[in-house]
């Protein structure tokens, strides 16, 4: 069994942290001068341990091994969002880092092929998961040219030149090389934390269904126009707001989420009577089945309002992920690792936010670990966990690859 | 009785409609190189049917009548908003010149003294109804001091200096002085338009109290944070939204109107659950009683939400304008005029909207006379009025110009 060094793996948790310290956390938006230092020094880190790194065209930063037979990926993203916390991907990128080091250590385990990744843009600075959708194949090369930093405009063209990456080919995933993918991850909520519990072992990864939904009324003087004749955009949205509190809880599962999270009123001035409204509308589940019937639930609310006027209610589905199962085997791997170190103190649990892991398991078996993320505070400066739950999240990580590459490799 | 020159008055309308020309409406914003012009191509009309052009520290100008006893002060606004329509207050302060040179013209008339004045910024680029605010002593030296142009920041200062009036002395009303005070505008709304009507008769203006609601919740991550657990200040915001719409028919009056114009999410992102969350609500109405009945439902239904919780729930109010009724000769002098020039085609009704005249009537007595809205379209470039309404409305207030003197003066 490989032993991982706690002290080892806390050293260079909080050595990956000072590329763009922001107060407690980081600031490493992907291709920031911060976020490609970063990217070196962790390649460093792999070649170290005798992995060959590969820092590829679209900044996925990758140590190879030699060794023969199939390969475990590990590994998660390396940037994050803007101030946000000091683990989030980074504690998965380090983690893996850590369980290719103690399985070289270990001369039982020296010949067991452990990969590591730091997957790039994930957090969407740029494009939502770029490394890995651009890994599996699924970002064309006019998706590159097109993008731009959503912060400042720099075009994602000049970010890789920038970065030394002008070029430089996107490496490409050959499924065959694989046995799976391992990613460890912070939970970002908060339930771990509230049960007192220590790890979860994903089930699945919810698919994200997002819309945009527009009202058309008319603009009008707030004083002169009388309640009658009114077509208040902004009316005609607050109501369907409150049709989708009413109606959601029956459709739902009991693990979904939906969320407004953003309102805007045109010409949002307050004397003024919305011409047009607008918002910004998701909903999340890991069951097909609920998305599908919350889909149609909002489908059905937005015609009842256009129906029934003043105002034009129109639906536009912005973007619908599909809910990604996580391999059984390799969560059960998991869950005897986990029953190992700290029994009785870790569940198996959905995530609610998406990962990479979601975007290898088109392509290969793959599974997630999670640690608690103190108080449920996730993309912020304050994000934190405890370090004796980094250190016994990766020694569960390293016994399940250990497992994993045994068994089905 | 002065009979005014219909096509006169329809050229200078026209004309004054050339400083800044958009589209088929005006872009004159207060203290712009095309306001300042406007002003003093009025202050020359004024000067040239005998009437003392002054144009005093605020940008109000004024046309000073030498005839003795009390005068009749007359006009309107003369900037628009941006991008918005040719006649709004452009339409009484020509009309008001038209009245005074129809007066001069007519021997029988050319004793009573009108006045005109063409006043500054009661679109509120800098501070709403600056000029006739400024006329009765109700802005300080300091209000002046801190105000900016809404739209690009030119303090207040440096607009009147660019204009050339720094150091210019203000006017201050000597309610003596006066009669009262006669205006006349574009309805804004759409009833005398809907009802094939030519005139209305101001009866009051409305009150307007204005209020900011602001929701705390906890940011969060949409995916991760459970239903039960969130405190999402946006669904707490569309919440009180909906009880505003089912309590307010209850205690408004026939005539009340309540807009929210603004609705802000924090931090706004689509993945985020919103910590905070903020609206712009107000009403009006003629009536006091009625106001403190929609105040008093508004604070009770604020403290409702706020003692459900799981969000805190805020209410400032930022203004509350008192209802004020116009002089009830004033109105039947108006009444008298219009069903001589257009027998049954007008009406008494309030204004919805505020005007100078709501200023002036805290000194002096004061009316309003309304000529329709096509389609009830305000603050817009293709705001318009039939041109056989404004020469009727322009005559009605002559003739009504004339009663108020003869009687009161």
């Amino acid at each position: 069994m490989p032993r991982i060094d706690g002290a080892r793996l806390i050293a260079d948790q909080r050595r990956l942290a000072r590329f763009g310290a922001f107060r407690t956390g980081v600031d490493r938006p992907t291709f920031s001068p911060q976020d490609v230092e970063a990217r070196r020094w962790f390649a460093a880190k792999l070649a170290e341990i005798g992995l060959d790194p590969v820092i590829d065209g679209v900044g996925n930063v990758f140590g190879r091994s030699s060794a023969p037979g199939r390969k475990l990926l590990m590994g998660s993203h390396l940037e994050s969002q803007r101030e946000a916390g000091w683990l989030d991907g980074a504690l998965g990128a380090v983690a893996a880092l850590e369980v290719a080091r103690a399985m070289r250590e270990d001369p039982a385990c020296r010949d067991l092929p452990v990969e590591v990744v730091g997957w790039a843009d994930e957090e969407s600075h740029f494009i939502t998961y770029l490394g890995s959708r651009s890994y599996i194949g699924d970002i064309a090369e006019a998706a590159i040219d097109a993008a731009a930093d959503r912060t400042d405009g720099r075009p994602l063209r000049t970010a890789l030149a920038e970065a030394g990456l002008a070029g430089v080919p996107r490496a490409a995933i050959d499924p065959e090389r694989y046995v799976g993918y391992l990613e460890s991850h912070i939970e970002q909520g908060g339930e771990l934390d509230e049960t007192g519990l220590s790890l979860g072992i994903v089930t699945s990864i919810v698919g994200i269904w997002q819309y945009r939904i527009v009202f058309e009324g008319q603009q009008n003087h707030a004083g002169t126009t009388r309640m009658a004749v009114r077509k208040d955009a902004g009316v005609a949205l607050t109501e369907l707001c409150g049709a989708i509190a009413r109606r959601f809880p029956k459709v739902a599962g009991p693990r979904s989420v939906w969320t407004t999270g953003r309102i805007t009123l045109e010409p949002g001035a307050p004397a003024i009577v919305p011409g047009k409204a607008e918002m910004i509308f998701q909903f999340r589940d890991a069951e097909p089945d609920i998305l599908a019937a919350m889909g149609a639930a909002l489908e059905d609310l937005v015609r009842q309002s256009d129906a029934r006027g003043p105002c034009r209610a129109r639906l536009t589905r912005l973007s619908a992920s599909i809910p990604q199962r996580m391999d059984e085997r390799f969560r059960a791997a998991l869950g005897e690792a986990a029953e190992r170190h700290a029994p009785g103190k870790h569940v198996a649990m959905p995530s609610g936010a998406g990962h990479d892991a979601q975007i290898l398991a088109r392509k290969i078996p793959a599974a997630m670990l999670f640690v608690p993320s103190i108080g449920g505070i996730s993309h912020h400066w304050t994000e934190d966990t405890a370090e004796a739950d980094i250190v016994l999240g990766c020694q569960v990580l390293a016994d399940a690859a250990e497992t994993i590459l045994r068994r089905y490799a």
